[in-house]
């Protein structure tokens, strides 16, 4: 067995693991041609565990492309009713969900019209944060090598030693070579649930993150709380982790109080388009302006649609304590390139760091849930206090608290 | 361009040409990991065709092994809703449905339990049959060649040679080297409907096949006629032509008149089971005796599937005349090898055969529809009138009227 088989072998255990897939489950798996391997071995490891049905889809961006450069302008939003019935019948059903992340390929859609790009989001659903918010299901995001992403990652090596490094990459930030990984995610877990505990004590009224090229204002709801340590429960009190790697504390902001501007520190692929240099600024909660160095129509796009696609849904801190950081590499994956920098999302908010019902009925609502990296060594990140005083609480990506 | 490419483009623009693809349509399409190139060049022509959505899943027979070979025995007929309401939305839009025909792998199914395996139809549908009989919808099946697949069809061959070789019988047999392969299945329809109003004249009672292992008699309805040509029209007057390659001519038989023996006179994979050396024995139309050489328990889990499943849905007679029975190969493909010979089918038949009201109250309904080859040179095919009178229709899969 090669090595890089040892890694799927162990990834596929800890992705189930960590969804805490359960006897009797339906286990949704969302993956893309290019990861057969991981996703044969995530529905052997479901079940293992006593699965009723592992039900994959494998999309595929290059149909994507097809689309996008061919079909009529007014049928690019649209969307198959069947995806929102699977979803709902998930829910219903209170099954699980893994899903196996980064982009299948970078260039399927290099060259083609970025508004029309922006305009389909598949596989992202609109119902997908209704869905979450719900607490029905359970579930974990890990990240899945392809070949054509990995060479886009080390765009200098030959490709089988590209796919080899993003896969030993992998590895390394999920922890693959811990001797039991379960453990190593449960004590990581405990020091981010702690980092987050003293961040939430403090009731900050608002947040002030300046660097180069950014200086935002976000509001904080007074009830909302600052959740760390990846782990959900389930409403049947099925505890998981959603996200592996997950490197993060995060809550849900004031979607009316962000006033400033901010730039991107890392480029992203969302949805199969790659947007570079985001500069947004923000007024009264709304991005009042967008811009990018590449891909502006399709963040403009995305941003365009609904109502709440222009507010913050989320506010996450990352400090320099997890493995992601410390390469130095861009990864071109939101759930590996989120939990290396600190990082905001347009779009939808989660209800589960928020606790009392005032709070909860003024969260951002949006079909779309966009994270980009504004984190780096350069950013200042500053707690206010509801009666104006200003504590510092990351500087070079430390913790002052 | 290679010549595999090549192949792949034309095959990929007769499919949607076979399929008649309308502008606005929704276009279902049924394929699975290892077609992806003939897959996304089948969505780029129904896209320049006007498409709205080309709806694409990537089936995977060694995810259904993982079932197959570890889900608990209770959940193995289990089929998630949202494939029925996929079906019935489509039918609803009047969309089109192109299926990529052929096994991905013989191999993901070959030591598993048959009778669990015979279990799990996928991607097989039992709304399939009601669907097209409704027919809303247009359709076209065509065979696409997987490297696993390949594999076994030409087992000496290497497997580059083996892949090259599979698309070269397949273009052949597609007459993808015609110069107009439209004209060419035009002209071809012609003959073979031809064929069959020479048949339907005869208004035969019943038909005899009789050879090594077989000597079969069943019951025609009185109204039903023998089609050929393969091409239907739907409730919108859209003409299709439902398969490519198509040799056969075929009508609904009475479920209730068939008695005798069968002997298939090749081996078959259905839904990822290899059936080998089927015998089959009918009394009053019903299968009193199944058996098979190889995965005879997937046979009986088939025709026990529901009561439909274990009499006829379907005779077909193939003639000489056609490209698939000279190559002598056996594909494992039905679309190609039930076009190489005469055939019968367990489960559901067709309606568009049947005129009469009363003759189509009485057509075998089923979630089941399985083919499976029992014509060779040595059977032969006798027609027998409401008088009793006997005359030859095929000797030496040659017509005698």
């Amino acid at each position: 067995m090669s090595e890089i088989e040892k890694w799927i072998e162990r990834l596929a255990e800890l992705a189930v693991w960590g969804a805490n897939v359960q006897p009797g489950q339906i286990v949704l798996v969302t993956s893309c041609v290019g990861k057969e391997d991981l996703t044969r071995l995530v529905a052997r490891e479901a079940y293992l565990r006593g699965a009723k049905y592992v039900d994959v889809l494998y999309w595929d961006v290059w149909l994507k492309r097809a689309r996008v450069e061919l079909a009529a302008e007014d049928t690019l939003d649209f969307v198959p009713p069947w995806l929102a019935q699977r979803l709902y019948w998930l829910s219903d059903e209170h099954g699980a969900r893994i899903t196996l992340t980064g982009p299948q390929s970078l260039e399927a859609l290099r060259d083609v019209d970025p508004a029309r790009a922006g305009r389909d989001l598949l596989p992202r659903q609109k119902e997908g944060s209704e869905v979450l918010n719900r607490m029905t299901t359970n579930w974990c995001l890990v990240p899945a090598p392809t070949r054509d992403w990995a060479a886009s990652v080390y765009p200098n090596l030959p490709e089988a030693d590209a796919y080899r490094a993003l896969w030993e990459a992998v590895a390394h930030v999920c922890r693959l070579d811990a001797d039991d990984p379960h453990t190593a995610w449960e004590t990581r877990a405990g020091e981010l649930r702690s980092n987050a505990e003293r961040l939430t004590d403090r009731r900050f009224d608002s947040l002030r993150l300046h660097g180069p090229g950014t200086d935002l204002r976000i509001g904080l709801l007074p009830s909302a709380g600052w959740i760390g340590g990846s782990f959900l429960e389930t409403v049947d009190g099925i505890r998981h982790h959603p996200n592996i790697p997950s490197e993060e504390i995060f809550t849900t902001p004031d979607p009316d109080r962000v006033d400033g501007y901010v730039s991107a520190t890392m480029p992203l692929s969302y949805a199969g388009s790659l947007i570079e240099g985001i500069r947004i600024e923000f007024s009264g909660g709304r991005a009042v302006r967008i811009d990018a160095d590449e891909g502006a129509d399709a963040l403009r796009a995305i941003a365009a649609k609904d109502e709440g696609a222009s507010r913050l849904g989320e506010i996450a801190l990352v400090d320099d304590g997890g493995r992601i950081g410390r390469l130095g590499t861009v990864f071109f994956d939101t759930l590996l390139d989120e939990n290396a920098a600190s990082h905001i999302a347009l779009g939808n908010g989660y209800e589960h760091p928020v606790e009392s019902p005032e709070d909860r009925a003024r969260i951002n609502r949006s079909g779309v849930h966009m994270d980009f990296m504004i984190g780096s060594a350069e950013l200042a990140v500053d707690g206010i206090t509801p009666a104006g005083d200003v504590a510092p609480v990351l500087r070079k990506n430390v913790w002052q608290l």
